[in-house]
């Protein structure tokens, strides 16, 4: 059983710290680093691991240690809320893994940091065992800066009840996959890419499942950007909510120029993608001729 | 290295043989039968195997065997041409492979075709020894009925200079991979395949490597259906071909109402798929996030 974890760290621009994290997750039997990306401006890095569920919680444990003995939130600032040196560590079921599984891995990381860092954890998302703390941004309300008077009212699901002096707290859940995808629009209009934005999310009318952003990225791009979270995947697919912004797009007169993949998507949407586009309804990745000859290698 | 081969038989009906063509690719370590599909219309088999080269050789020779055992091509008629019991066997490099590694492969197996089986063997495409022989039409023109004459002043690459008996004669050679696609039009009316069909294919002017026919499929789909063979893929990728028989349909006041892949497609076709309908111009398999596990996996 797989599990993918995208643990984000409140550190994008000391070299050293940034390099002790991805080595602390080196060397490892059973688990993978696929990505490990910084941001200077947010002050943030995010690493994105895979793996068998006992070695991926081990992996998580070390590389937490690492931050907590690295990154002091005291003397952090960054334009994106964070509670903690290591932030948030959300598990995504890959193949062969539910959701329930996730939430179990989730546990399991959560009791481990909670004993062997002294970190207090909330549990959020599908692992959340109270309901006010599904939403990722509720539990990082007031956020560092604000954790032990909102703690001394508002005790972690385990853990110590104070904030860690200088490495806070951890958010940690399980959720489904999570495609994020940005749409550039053809256009230095910010305002456009706002209505685009609006139209589209489903928390002002548009798509289940959809957040989105208008963000303004005329300086490196010349031009603005609708930012999408696609967090009910595949309920609502992606080909879906793309098709909305195309004709959001020109209901302002302009159109998308080209879009953004940030991170991963599943071979799932991929498949989604090729049946819409196509008009291919029975395409499954079995009809890809690599996809057949590792089903039919896996089976012999 | 990876090689696919798509051996054609001339027998599509006698359930018994093609029980034992499937049954004599088994057990080869090495190679995997990924598909065999039959067709009583046309009186004709594909099996699709794909395999190391020298197990691929192998159970080529061995399924060619049967063939020649158990087809008669002085009984056999159908609508498809055909020179041969095993009629036409083509190779495509996989990952890993090259067109050059899928010729050395197809004048192996010519070899032992030549050696083992007596026939007579042509090669053609890629592997091609005569300019005139590269396209596989000319290779089977005049079919079996015609084959004693034509081999009499036209000798074949390597085998016997007169035909097998029953089993006639075989076309060997690697290509490309080719996608096989079609489109249904939302009309009955033949006509409009045909002008659609004859605007995207490259003998009448349109694309590069796109053959195309209309196909009177109204009695099994009620409507009429535009096939393509994508042969030079990627120089013409299928987004492109599709593309315009969707413009050329519009023209005639019909539109693609769904498709239909045959056989298989490579990852780079989905690869094109994706970068050019979503506009996601950086997008490759590793960000797939079962591939980019499969990827890291495969490094450690």
């Amino acid at each position: 059983m797989w599990i993918e974890s995208i643990p984000n760290f409140s550190e994008g621009r000391d070299a050293e710290t940034l390099e002790a994290l991805k080595r602390s997750v080196e060397g490892i039997p059973g688990v993978y680093r696929l990505g490990f990306e910084a941001d200077p401006d947010h002050h943030r890095s995010v690493m994105t691991l895979a793996g068998e569920p006992t070695a991926l919680v081990e992996a998580l444990v070390r590389v937490s240690r690492v931050a907590v003995e690295r990154i002091d939130l005291r003397r952090h600032q960054g334009t994106h809320p964070r509670i903690g040196a290591v932030d948030v560590i959300p598990f995504v079921p890959l193949s062969g893994a539910s959701l329930p599984d996730a939430v179990s891995v989730s546990r399991r990381l959560g009791e481990r940091l909670a004993a062997e860092l002294q970190l207090p954890v909330f549990y959020y998302e599908a692992s959340a065992l109270k309901p006010e703390r599904k939403n990722l941004a509720a539990v990082r309300r007031g956020q560092f800066e604000g954790l032990a008077d909102r703690m001394a009212k508002d005790p972690p699901d385990v853990g110590p009840i104070r904030p860690h002096p200088s490495a806070g707290a951890v958010a940690v859940g399980a959720r489904r996959p999570l495609i994020a995808f940005n749409a550039y629009l053809d256009t230095q209009d910010l305002a456009v890419a706002e209505r685009v934005a609006r139209a589209v999310r489903h928390s002002s009318g548009g798509l289940a499942g959809v957040k989105a952003l208008a963000m303004d990225t005329r300086p490196s791009q010349g031009m603005v950007q609708v930012s999408m979270n696609l967090v009910d995947y595949p309920t609502t697919p992606l080909p879906r909510a793309l098709d909305l912004v195309r004709v959001e797009a020109q209901r302002w007169g302009t159109r998308v120029v080209r879009t953004e993949l940030i991170g991963f998507m599943p071979m799932a949407a991929v498949e989604d993608i090729v049946r819409h586009y196509l008009g291919l309804w029975d395409f499954d990745r079995f009809r890809i001729v690599e996809e057949a000859v590792r089903q039919a290698t896996d089976q012999s």
